[in-house]
């Protein structure tokens, strides 16, 4: 028997609705890429994205048609977040900083139908366009004032479009279930792949990660959000800032820690939410300007995980951390470090153990982690296993591509390696390409790197497995040295008071520099490709 | 084109699944009805809930079955609150302290097949099972040692039952629209009508109300719901505490201030919500006790409006309060009055005159007021019209009647006349059948009665319209005097600083009581009966 309550579809347009009705006089402030300051208000917004709904009408967008950006955080990237989706079409953001031949790849693979562009990005495209067929027109999102000269034969001013419409509008009302954004992972291996969102998955992220245990939105925020509209939408922040009718500061292109603090004073940011580099430029910033950190009252940490002393800074500053762990296949919000009740008494040393982990996971994502032959372990805080989840704003498959990214009863592999406690903390001991699988055990090389970085003649550290005739794997310890190269007896010494000796590498080698990916991670692979016919002492 | 994310129906039981999983240590303590406490934990709680499940199943109820419950707040009937559901029958809730004639008609009416009970009830339930031939057995909610002796010729007992279950059950999967809940409205005309909750209905209502503009639920909390679990699934909190892993405090039968207090303090709850009844006989004892309000943080105050005093009360003990506006058919939560970023510094009076509001609706409902013809009215603050309010947790219908409670856009009429302010705030100014229509314009009866009420010689006073050969209605003012009545000129004066001239009542009368109903409002039917025949001095 079904329920008798209303069937309304969840949809994006009721988010900016709802704000332009409740929180009308609310502001967003941006840095705009040409200069200066922007500000506005939540009604003005929703008058412009219904303009900008009908500009895209008139342009011929029909739905499920894709719309590229390649933009900063700014009002007028917000504007297109809620007009494209609004009319059913697919808001597609691109990261433009990606190689350029993967932009490429991206824009014809979702054969994006319009760009649009910030100033910063016109040269970008110039270089692209010959190869980019899907393309009809491209936008420049700024006004005729500042329009470049340009090579593209059909570009178009955003403001002056704008200008033509007038707001007469309304969102039409559509399946819940209907595309409303595509993101690119840009996976280490292999051609990007499409997370494909839809209005119901992203309304219920939106509620979920406003949650006090996670963001903690309200209409008391000001939220400044440094994480990019084109990762995972800003990690969800341009739809649940509407939704709690948060003030929003879009800080544009410069996202230098001088810069964010200015901002943050000036505008009153209660919250802001950004990766580990940017937090250590800002907190460098706050504790040598002496100026404090304002209404800051708490920030999220995503992208990689915060080290412990950056967690214990911000609560010197009074500011609480709020570590996020995510993907873009997870819409990203995966699970959230809070305290629970009986935490709350404990010393701030006990604290930190809790909340360097990744966190629990929010009512609506499921996590378990197996091994390899899929059997389900203990969440006991020890056990590793692979992780997997499942949920409604989980990815059920790429755009475009017939292999299925989950398993018959709907678990998505994470590619991650972690360990479950009792309370539901979760925290990621490695990737499960990188673990060390040592004569059927597995060895987590983030742990032994963290162990070794803590040695003080050890600058940057990695691990991979080298092959052995009998475990299979050991691992290999490869430092780049701060001066000269410690003892390597002295260096698996010191690490012998960490980690299992079983874990203990093998051997240790000396080089002047790791490979790093654009995002400045260890590339794995390049250094297992490297050491691949590396003999260990030990084989 | 549609999204590519997952598909996993939004199900009740999926809130139990957290908390067991995320929160498996978090305890639930109750007063039973018998003697004593009881604790135990969300774990112990989903353990014995499938055992329950699979009860159900072993008596039979099939999906879609009516299962009704006579109880107080407590673990088994929280159980209940789950199980139910999870097989996909319909947990009705059924309010004991309705009229016996109403109670038979209800569960006639929803042709209940068990009955589950608390101890209190088995009496009612003897006097009533000859007339509910739908009723195959009733279940004792209590363990062998406190089985009454009892006329019921099917009397089971809950704990007994049990016992010969066990927890090898997984929860199944079904269509999120599945009807979970049946509650009947106790209109004061007509029979009860029963809204029927469905699970989608159910989540989307839980994922809102535990915002930090709603609820603010997390696990930093300990939750003491007075509300019963009969009103509006004790206004959605035993689904909000599972998924927000907060500790449960149930009280059971007796909700005295003295008792909610020691609960209180003993149990370290952070947050309660009740009625202003029960909020006035706890702050009386909360005051004269001096033992304080211990963790207790911020209050819940609904079913009806709380006075500007007792909102000020709280505040001086450090306690927020947040007024919820709601109704059986919105599962229940409308309104929340919480403030805005800009209003957090205003001196205190200024925040009353917010507060005292019944609040900006929380994202998902949407509201507007209209006139007899269905205009739609400003939101100005001060433009009075019938309340409409449409969303995902607003009912559709009623269960077993055919006409239909919402228009072709799907607006419901909640009978309440209201203004909304530019910033989203609600006030509800009368019921739109209590309003008195003077020469095509409204006077609110509420605000007449509130102005009286201020005035010394005033112990209770209600407003109506009478017959006028001109106006069609004037107001009259009904008053119960404390001591010796009042000049009526001078009281006329007295409201002539409160309301606009051409509201001034056009008679007052003085009587030595108002006619209630069982929830203490004034029972403006019959005091219109009453003065059916009154002629006015100005007629």
């Amino acid at each position: 028997m079904m329920g008798l309550m209303q069937q309304r579809p969840l949809l994006i347009s009721s988010l900016l609705e709802h704000a332009e009705l409740n929180h009308g006089e609310t502001e967003i402030v941006s840095c705009p890429v040409e200069s200066g300051e922007h500000r506005y208000t939540y009604a003005d917004c929703a008058k412009r994205t219904r303009m900008l709904a009908k500009l895209l009408l008139s342009l011929g967008v029909e739905p499920g048609d894709r719309i590229g950006t390649l933009a900063w955080n700014t009002w007028r990237h917000f504007e297109l977040f809620y007009a494209i989706p609004g009319i059913a079409a697919v808001c597609h953001t691109i990261n433009p900083r990606l190689f350029e031949e993967q932009i490429s790849y991206i824009v014809n693979h979702a054969e994006d139908r319009f760009l649009f562009i910030d100033l910063t990005f016109v040269e970008l495209v110039e270089r692209l366009i010959d190869d980019l067929p899907s393309v009809e027109a491209v936008v420049i999102m700024t006004d005729a004032a500042h329009m470049p000269a340009t090579t593209l034969s059909n570009a178009l001013c955003y403001e002056d479009l704008l200008a033509g419409q007038n707001d007469a509008f309304e969102w039409p009302l559509f399946d819940e279930n209907t595309a409303s954004s595509l993101c690119y992972t840009s996976g280490t291996t292999g051609d990007p792949k499409g997370v494909l969102y839809a209005h119901r998955s992203t309304i219920l992220h939106t509620y979920a990660a406003s949650l006090p245990d996670v963001h903690a939105f309200s209409a008391h925020d000001c939220i400044l959000p440094v994480a990019p509209m084109f990762h995972a939408n800003s990690w969800g922040i341009p739809y649940c800032a509407a939704a709690v009718g948060a003030k929003l500061v879009l800080p544009g292109r410069d996202v230098s820690g001088a810069r964010i603090h200015e901002l943050m004073l000036k505008e009153g940011v209660t919250h802001s939410a950004a990766v580990p580099t940017i937090w250590l430029d800002l907190l460098n910033q706050i504790e040598s300007s002496g100026k404090g950190v304002g209404q800051l009252n708490r920030v999220c940490i995503g992208g990689t995980a915060p080290p412990r002393s950056m967690i214990a800074r911000f609560h010197k500053l009074g500011v609480q951390v709020r570590q996020g762990w995510g993907m873009t296949e997870m819409s990203p919000m995966g699970t959230f470090a809070t305290l629970k009740r009986d935490m709350l008494d404990w010393p701030e040393e006990r604290k930190l153990d809790v909340l360097v982990k990744q966190g629990r996971g929010a009512y609506g994502v499921q996590m378990r982690i197996v091994d390899d032959e899929g059997r389900v372990l203990p969440r006991d805080g020890k056990t590793f296993g692979l992780l997997q989840v499942r949920g409604p704003w989980v990815t059920s498959g790429y755009f475009r591509r017939q292999d299925s990214p989950i398993d018959a009863d709907g678990w998505f592999d994470t590619g991650d390696v972690a360990t479950i406690d009792p309370h539901g903390f979760m925290q990621i001991t490695d990737r499960a390409k990188d673990v060390i699988k040592s004569g059927g055990e597995w060895i987590s090389s983030i742990e032994l790197e963290n162990a070794a970085m803590g040695h003080p003649g050890v600058a940057e550290a990695a691990v991979i497995g080298a092959a052995h005739p009998k475990w299979d794997e050991r691992p290999l310890l490869v430092v780049v040295p701060k001066g000269a190269p410690p003892d390597k007896h002295e260096l698996i010494e010191y690490l012998s008071a960490h980690v299992a000796k079983w874990w203990l590498p093998d051997d240790v080698v000396f080089v002047d520099e790791l490979p790093h990916t654009a995002t400045g991670k260890v590339q794995k692979t390049a250094l297992r490709d490297r050491f691949r016919d590396y003999t260990l002492p030990t084989a």
